[in-house]
């Protein structure tokens, strides 16, 4: 008998039927004794035609209007989902996320929870009902206005509820059957992980596997949340997301891949102190967040040096405009913008105490012909630059590299969570 | 430079080019130097698709989470109107009813209002911004739970915040070009009247007359409310709906009908006292509220008489089947039920101090050789009720009997507000 917050996305939820199939996973939750939570975000493609709507109207909504629009689908699927319980015996009770208590600073859009107080939730636990949660947004203190969470706002909103119910897990249903070596649909032998730390995940997360967002997985380090990740097609056990356990560490994690990134080449930018700093100041100041860097050794005798980095494609054009106004104060000669770069990150807190790793995945990719344009690293992952259209049979070959191929290939699709 | 409270039907906001359309007329009415308040309706059939998605899933949703599903239909429509109302360079700010201070019972599905708190509307007015509330919803006191208002929901909405805020009138937008002396679809020659009393308009509404819902009505005569009833489709003054004005009073404001009702007849009731009230208890305790009532003198000799009476065809099932089961304990012979029924009213203030207009009323039927089945009167209202295939023909020749004929034809058509 435990205390449990489920969170269904829209796939999960994307019409009638569906939403009477999450409905009897719930009712069956809550009849073998559990109090039941569930966070649910908007039925299918609901925000989708909301944005739409909106882009009708006008290019730049005001944010405020847009986040009260955007929280009318977690309205309608919240409402729907505790009809469906209801028609099955169970008390059930929506709430909205201001009724529920995440109150968030008032950055529309992206806000940030700072406080839950799930006083109403507590009390329909204790009623013996189901409470249904919206995902994806809060209240705002100061305006008392609505706010929405942004990408991943859905994970976010169940993790923190579950941290201020003091829950025993928070169950993160999505369309794959958990969290797996590498993308299955690049690497069909890749295997289920049972279990990942936190730290991993959240490397994992940050390097492009799309399970779980990474602001969802930092709240429940935070909180020390354990999260379950698992398909809302199957009753499987998924993976389950918690504190590192160095016994039964393995080396490697997984292989995560990247195809969002770009990279921005100055060439010939004048090698002397300072420099690099001014670079990612005006970098900065465009609003646009840098992930790899990269600075050469001058060539002897210029004076001269190339810096690169990469970052999200779709701050792009913001970065190099900014860099073009900035090329006189900055002296350099040319930008270079490639989009056609892949990013694959090898994750593990066993490589924190084994040495070698490194030197085993160059000679992967070396042996499969694979050149190598930027390479960075933490105490727990190593990430390199290859050619997009390497990229797949980069993350094959260091996949069987560090021997993580199953025996049997899986036949799930590993796709995104919705919000 | 005025207070003014609009209102928008959801045949007015059915679109992103309708909404962007009320936006001009919001801004024009801005710029001309007036506080504007805009209370706003679910988009075209928004609120019909959200019913349709709760069947499928249950033919008893509970109330509660059905009152969060609808009030979806409506933020979205608010929202998107204030983006319009932004993108022409006016500031607007979108409320739920909770946020604009709507406080009801707690009754979900047909809530009546039982506060208005508008607080954060007077401030968004006085910074000068409009502001748009989201109509037909408010929140219980009790339980801090959203609530809607029922049918007519929204121009109630929009009359309790024109008399909270103080407002100089209260602009209903609909369809048609305001209130007629009759129907236009079956009176070509119906009149558009400038001026209504309250009274007159409260009959016209509990008579069949379509333009405005009688509660709205109630709730604007309760607090002296003008109501100024217009088309969203011109800028032509529509129809004030205010106190008499004995100087300008004429006899008769016009003609409304009613296809909705139906007859009940009980055949044969021993004609003893207390039976007539013991056959409305039975029927008052199947929720069903009566109309019209005829009880015949009993024939000579049989200590037996008829009784009849007029309900909405809607709770005609619920009201035969009551009194099907107090047959015995009532006495009577025979339930007749016959929902062929029209309904025919003549309204006017000016019938009280002028005599004959029950004499001209029935000529007017009779030279058009149409049978009078029911008759019943107010101070201000003369209702008959006759064949539904004759009503059309009754409506017309009454509308001539008393000189409301128009010269020329009314093109516009004559139909619902939504809610």
């Amino acid at each position: 008998m435990a205390l449990i917050v489920q969170k269904y996305g829209g796939s999960s939820v994307s019409d009638a039927a569906s939403i009477e199939r999450v409905a009897d996973r719930i009712v069956a939750t809550r009849r073998a004794g559990n109090d039941v939570c569930v966070v649910v975000s908007a039925m299918g493609d609901t925000t989708d035609d909301l944005i739409d709507l909106a882009q009708q109207i006008t290019a730049a909504p005001p944010q405020r209007e847009m986040d009260i629009l955007l929280t009318a689908g977690e309205r309608i699927s919240m409402s729907l989902l505790a009809m469906a319980i209801h028609e099955r015996g169970v008390t059930a009770r929506s709430f909205t996320g201001q009724q529920a208590g995440v109150i968030t600073d008032d950055v529309y859009g992206k806000a940030r929870i700072i406080d839950v107080s799930p006083s109403r939730i507590t009390e329909t636990l204790e009623q013996g009902a189901v409470a249904i949660v919206a995902g994806f947004q809060g209240v705002n203190q100061a305006a008392n206005d609505v706010t929405t969470l942004g990408r991943g706002g859905s994970d976010t909103t169940a993790v923190a509820l579950a941290a201020a119910l003091g829950a025993d897990v928070c169950e993160i249903y999505t369309d794959v059957d958990g969290v797996f070596t590498a993308d299955p649909r690049i690497v069909p032998a890749a295997r289920k992980l049972d279990t990942i730390g936190y730290d991993e995940m959240l490397e994992m997360a940050a390097c492009g596997a799309k399970v779980l967002m990474l602001r969802c997985v930092e709240y429940a380090r935070r909180f020390g949340v354990p999260v379950h990740v698992r398909s809302s097609y199957s009753t499987l056990t998924g993976t389950l997301v918690t504190k590192e356990n160095p016994m039964e560490q393995p080396i490697i994690a997984g292989v995560a891949h990247d195809r969002t990134e770009a990279k921005v080449t100055l060439v010939d930018v004048p090698d002397v102190p300072g420099k690099a700093a001014r670079i990612f100041e005006v970098v900065a100041a465009a609003g646009v967040n840098i992930d790899m860097i990269v600075q050469n050794v001058s060539v002897v005798g210029t004076g001269k040096t190339d810096v690169s980095f990469t970052l999200p494609a779709a701050d792009g054009d913001a970065a190099t405009k900014a860099l073009e106004a900035a090329r006189e104060e900055i002296g350099y000669d040319e930008v270079r913008y490639d989009d056609t770069i892949g990013k694959l990150s090898l994750i593990g807190a066993g490589m924190k105490s084994h040495p070698g790793v490194s030197a085993r995945l160059f000679k992967a990719l070396s042996d499969a012909g694979i050149n190598i344009e930027m390479i960075s690293t933490s105490e727990i992952r190593i990430s390199v630059v290859t050619s997009v259209d390497l990229l797949d049979q980069a993350v094959r070959a260091v996949h069987t590299a560090f021997d993580l191929d199953s025996d049997q290939d899986q036949a799930v699709v590993y796709g995104g969570t919705g919000r």
